[in-house]
């Protein structure tokens, strides 16, 4: 019935940066049935667009060609999935007629603050009747539930780390700063900054291993979550089977992801990583108020 | 006057970890005209601790020890200055006749939270008696002042960094996390965790060079506080001239720390180097609730 619905549905647009997050989710949504047109930023992803059935790729600046392609493709839903490695050189951009057009209103949106510039951009993609949709929408599968998904459980002791640092990126919301944390037995030890949640786990490692820090093995957990009010649709926290290898070597007990608002790349191999290592993955309820 | 009033008074003892900063203090109180036993802690600090007038150095375990000769000096006053380098070895700890006299009340003591610790530790000492001061008490012109301390001064950006980033860990302060953290055009980039300021100030700098986050020079500052309920007798923020290096190193605008609640270690060398640098030191007010 899902598969009927989703193939009636107008294709799908991923916009679509480096690694193979967006083919995991283009997969995804045509094993429903519904079409899929996936459209490279720049160099992003790498020689792998090209086998992808229907595929373009965008150089800077080429604003009026994407939205030529939503267009010709009928895309109303469009979805923006992967990470930009090499920030564009701003003299190479070359804009194209549509680009130019909306470059008084993108001005506008560029003096604003951070948040500004998202709600401008997704702004200028509503007025022109497409839908900017999160991959909890449309690949809820690839989302961390609730509850074990590997073998090992986490103890008490872990649960309550869970708490601490869950409760600490909790007052953090407000500020751009800690999507996550590593706490080991109730301290918190680590809070992510522009390192990424990769680095930080690899200092947390470093630190233990250099006696800075000492634990028993058992103890220390890596907490991943969604800021409150963070917008899942431009910015979705994502683990994969690097965060697991890091963290394993790191010597941390388990690591614990927001239910619903963390993304599990390449999902089988991260918990047969997990599994192997003897690491649990846990997905945890956050009680937020005014939820998106 | 304060001279003869500090000369009245009885010794104090200053407890020593390691660094210059116990003999720094020493000096400071003993200018005043009021004489400084100095007890070593272990194999802290180093030799310089025998250059002191009168000295002692305790092994893990003298509890017994440490209150005669708190007793045989007619010391009332005490403080904890420096770090401990090198954590005991529980097997290797020997306790005195007064160690195992106190062990019931250092046993409860320890079965309590990270902040009963403290209160209990504390209490055995004013139980007998003693006070435990703290290094604003006695040697204010060692802590960081409110306003410029250098000639750079920092402009407004700077300003709302400081603001920023005092903002984030004054809601950090239940947390046992956080007493520094750097803020680049308005947005936090790094928290400290159990790595330390430096280490900490060390890796913006690694991200910058990495490209990871840019800024133009003039940007870029380090706010480092005592977290709100942090009791500066027993831990005392501190910076030196390593945090003025690695700030000049990661390419940072400036300091800014908490006025009256953090301490400049070699302030004459830390300010110089800050000057040299260009880098201001700024000391702010922070608005606490409760302060103590």
């Amino acid at each position: 019935m899902t598969k009927d619905k989703a193939s009636d549905m107008p294709p799908l647009a991923v916009v679509a940066g480096g690694g193979v997050l967006p083919f995991e989710i283009a997969r995804s949504v045509e094993a429903v049935g519904r079409q899929v047109i996936m459209i490279g930023l720049a160099d992003e992803p790498s020689d792998v667009l090209e086998t992808w059935p229907v595929h373009y790729r965008l150089k800077w600046g080429e604003v009026g060609r994407l939205f030529e392609l939503l267009k010709q493709h009928r895309c109303q839903d469009v979805v923006f999935v992967g990470s930009v490695s090499k920030r564009p050189d701003f003299k190479s951009i070359r804009l194209d007629f549509g680009a130019v057009r909306l470059l008084p209103r993108i001005l506008r949106i560029l003096v604003g603050g951070d948040d500004q510039v998202l709600r401008g951009v997704l702004g200028i993609f509503e007025d022109r009747g497409h839908r900017i949709v999160s991959v909890p929408d449309i690949a809820p599968e690839l989302i961390a539930q609730s509850g074990h998904m590997t073998r090992q459980r986490l103890s008490s002791d872990n649960q309550l780390d869970v708490e601490r640092a869950s409760a600490a990126l909790g007052v953090l919301g407000d500020f751009d700063v800690g999507q996550a944390a590593v706490a080991v037995r109730g301290r918190i030890v680590a809070v992510e900054g522009a390192e990424g949640t990769d680095a930080m786990i690899d200092r947390v490692g470093a630190l233990r291993t250099s006696g800075r820090i000492n634990w028993p093995n058992g103890h220390g957990v890596l907490v991943k979550v969604s800021k409150p009010g963070q917008d899942i649709r431009v910015d979705l926290p994502t683990i994969g089977p690097n965060t697991v290898l890091v963290a394993e070597k790191a010597g941390l007990a388990g690591l614990a992801v927001q239910a619903g608002r963390v993304l599990i790349a390449e999902r089988e191999r991260t918990l047969q990583l997990a599994d192997q290592a003897g690491l649990f993955l846990f997905g945890f309820e956050v009680a937020e108020a005014g939820d998106v």
